[in-house]
């Protein structure tokens, strides 16, 4: 927890300078250079030392799918998950390892992991994730994906009067079982939290988002939820509530300066002046509205109107990857097309910045988080700026964010305890995680899904696609 | 030459097999189970064949630059890196051996390289290209990067006159040099082949485009160009022409079933008929048209119009990186946000044909290349599917295509040579090559540009861009 990395390279507001740096119980003490050695030498030539950065929206036992689901939008892609999800806990233990594995060795020392729950338990799972977290070191906010509607609910009715089945656990079970969540595991010193979650408009009800608001206010939680992430969602929302579900979510109180919201895709120019005014935080997910066709958030515009934004990989079978400098790459460079005026692009430092302070400042913490200054807590990565893929040299974060590295990260602390040194992960046995992973799982080429042959008709209907 | 490949998966047409496929002499002789083994014994299990792909655009020596040039459109970015361009002979040989080093690590066999050339030395700067894809081993297409016209002449003028400076080279001077080089290098059996590749209608008169016209049916070469990368250029053409880019070319007869074309980014409906009635070959290069903002080009209207598409990484200043499994993934999932009849979007396996068969198409080899046939060269690349990265196993090519793959390609094989065997180059030093890479190159953080501040002005005015 105390060691000083020697002759490193670190950003300075427009360059870069060569020096020191001490951390001293887990905490960043001294930055300059020539400073005496305190505990463990790190030799930082030639590497370059930045912020962690948080997968700030994912959804670890997707890892199991990944490369399992069709080329669809969500609504279908997500009626195929549904009939694939794995229910056994172990896998979500396995999976929340491999998550945290990909995203720390692509810069991340936080992940905020939407965790999907297996109906009955619920609380198994969560216990599940959190000790694989643990055992990793990565600083988890966990966040139980909860809703209290049936899956059809979730596309909009259209022309047509839908009925769907109740959802099998009732709202106030649901938010009870959050309690008792956040009573035995969020424990944020110990590197773990626990996020109120509703998954979103499309799955839940004004009461459950009242008491998830309620439990927020009541035990400091930060709140987390998807928001429009489809065209279908923004309709759903007019024939929910008559207005969009930004209004309404302003309306019973959700958005808040530690509310984070996965994709905004499809977000007017009054639903951006809400998130501002709020001080929401958007949680861009570029891959997985790639995949699934979901579309370009309007991250330009949230930059500009001054909300604040940050990056997630998104669950692994939407991407189907966690590699955080992908999701990084991807959602600067993206908006580049929306906006003639290159003034605006983002430039490799502010993504840098989205990746680190952004995310911290969703998660209540950017006084403890996000970047490298004296008294913030040691979640840093160390990056070899040797690499291949980082060569020649040139500008350093340019070649990190516009580049594509492999195997950059030299080393990784989370609260000043190494995670990672000379590439490899300390803490657990990735080569047995591997030989898991690869025998608990077996090829799967066929899949067809009832639930997506149930769906599709009343999808393109409704969505104004041909039959 | 001759080995054999035992128990290897392979893609049927809708389904995957495990199969021994045998190589002889540089050729696929027999693909069924349990073979007689001929020549090395190739241990296929858990592993993946597939056609090696084609890097089908790139510019070797912008490697030197990757990450040095600023988040800018084309025409400001191009003023910026023609500033620093490398004008040394040495350094376009080792960059054109990382770019086929990288190329060949993400699952590509053969690389289109538009090749900046070195003024007066042109020849040399060509000679050194083909001297490090020898060495490597991989399969190159050498496209020497070709105008007659000054960057200057590459903005539309807008209201203004412009007046341009004549090009330094005398167009016949530039045809003459191609055709020395066709003569010195162009060894298709040898695997080099020079393409004619005027850079495009942007710098160069219809002397040069016809010029090479007819210097490419004299030898039988393929054609190469950049086409309509940026709405600039949309616009130049109408100045030019009258009419759009590809009604010209067509007029002046460059389109062909051996002509490829990078970009493609603003073309019209008729346009796309012309390309998809000439057989061309569209080059997508998704990464560098989002890092210019260049647009998203229309694949998912070329593919319905029947027109050949295939991917490329573009040079590495515009990138910034030599990637193919990006740039696949990315020119695949990016058009899905363009057509909300997922119908249409394109699936893994779609994608993997268009980087293999596609690109061979356009090269005019799809007798030879680009598929995992009976008689077929061996152009094959080996995937470890027990790699972090591929699993959980679910699809192979879908997790290969959607992923993020890394540190996956086991071996590869260019013209039945092994190239890589144990995920390590076997041809050349990578290492050597870092350090070389490493000390002939400096951290660059501040970079302003002369040539950018001439003509950012014009730019911002005739692009409609408030001062």
């Amino acid at each position: 927890m105390t060691f000083t990395i020697q002759n490193v390279l670190i950003a300075t507001d427009d360059d870069y300078i060569t020096t020191d740096v001490q951390i001293v119980d887990g905490k960043i003490a001294a930055i300059a250079p020539n400073l005496d050695v305190v505990g463990t030498t790190i030799d930082g030539k030639h590497k370059l030392l930045l912020p962690g950065f948080v997968n700030a929206h994912t959804h670890s036992s997707e890892m199991w799918q990944r490369g399992g689901i069709s080329v669809f939008p969500l609504e279908l892609w997500l009626a195929e998950l549904y009939d694939s999800a794995p229910v056994d806990i172990e896998k979500v233990y396995l999976s929340a390892l491999g998550t945290a594995v990909e995203t720390l060795l692509s810069g991340g020392t936080s992940v905020v992991d939407h965790l999907v729950l297996i109906p009955g338990e619920e609380l198994e799972t969560i216990a599940s994730a959190v000790r694989a977290y643990k055992e990793v070191g990565i600083r988890a906010f966990i966040a139980p994906l909860i809703q209290d509607e049936s899956l059809t609910a979730g596309l909009p009715s259209g022309e047509s009067t839908q009925t769907h089945e109740p959802f099998f656990r009732s709202t106030s079970d649901t938010l009870e079982l959050v309690e008792e969540a956040v009573r035995r595991f969020h424990r944020p010193d110990e590197g773990i939290s626990i996020l109120v979650a509703p998954t979103g408009i499309q799955l839940c009800t004004d009461a459950l988002f009242e008491g998830c608001i309620e439990l927020s206010d009541r035990y400091n939680l930060c709140r987390h939820s998807h928001l429009l992430e489809t065209k279908a969602q923004e309709k759903l929302a007019q024939e929910k509530y008559g207005c969009t579900a930004v209004t309404h979510l302003q309306r019973i109180g959700f958005l808040s300066d530690r509310t984070s919201l996965a994709h905004c895709v499809w977000l007017n120019d009054a639903d951006i002046t809400i998130l501002a005014e709020t001080q929401s935080t958007v949680v861009h997910n570029p891959l997985s509205n790639l995949r699934l066709g979901s579309g370009i958030a309007p991250i330009l515009k949230y930059r500009q109107a001054g909300v604040n934004v940050t990056f997630g990989c998104d669950g692994a079978s939407s991407n189907d990857s966690q590699d955080l400098l992908e999701a990084i790459k991807i959602g600067s460079i993206l908006h580049n097309v929306t906006d003639f005026d290159y003034r605006y692009w983002i430039s490799p430092r502010q993504a840098i910045e989205m990746a680190s302070l952004g995310a911290a400042k969703g998660l209540n913490l950017a006084d403890k988080l996000g970047s490298i200054g004296i008294g913030k807590q040691a979640d840093l990565v160390l990056y070899d700026l040797t690499n291949l893929s980082l060569i020649p040299r040139t500008d350093p974060i340019a070649l990190l964010v516009l580049g594509r590295p492999t195997n950059v990260v030299d080393s990784a602390w989370v609260n000043g305890k190494q995670i990672i040194a000379n590439g490899q992960v300390t803490t657990i046995n990735v080569d047995k995680l591997r030989e898991e992973l690869f025998n608990l799982s077996e090829w799967v080429t066929k899949r067809p899904s009832e639930t997506v042959a149930q769906f599709e008709l009343h999808y393109r209907t409704v969505m104004g696609l041909s039959e």
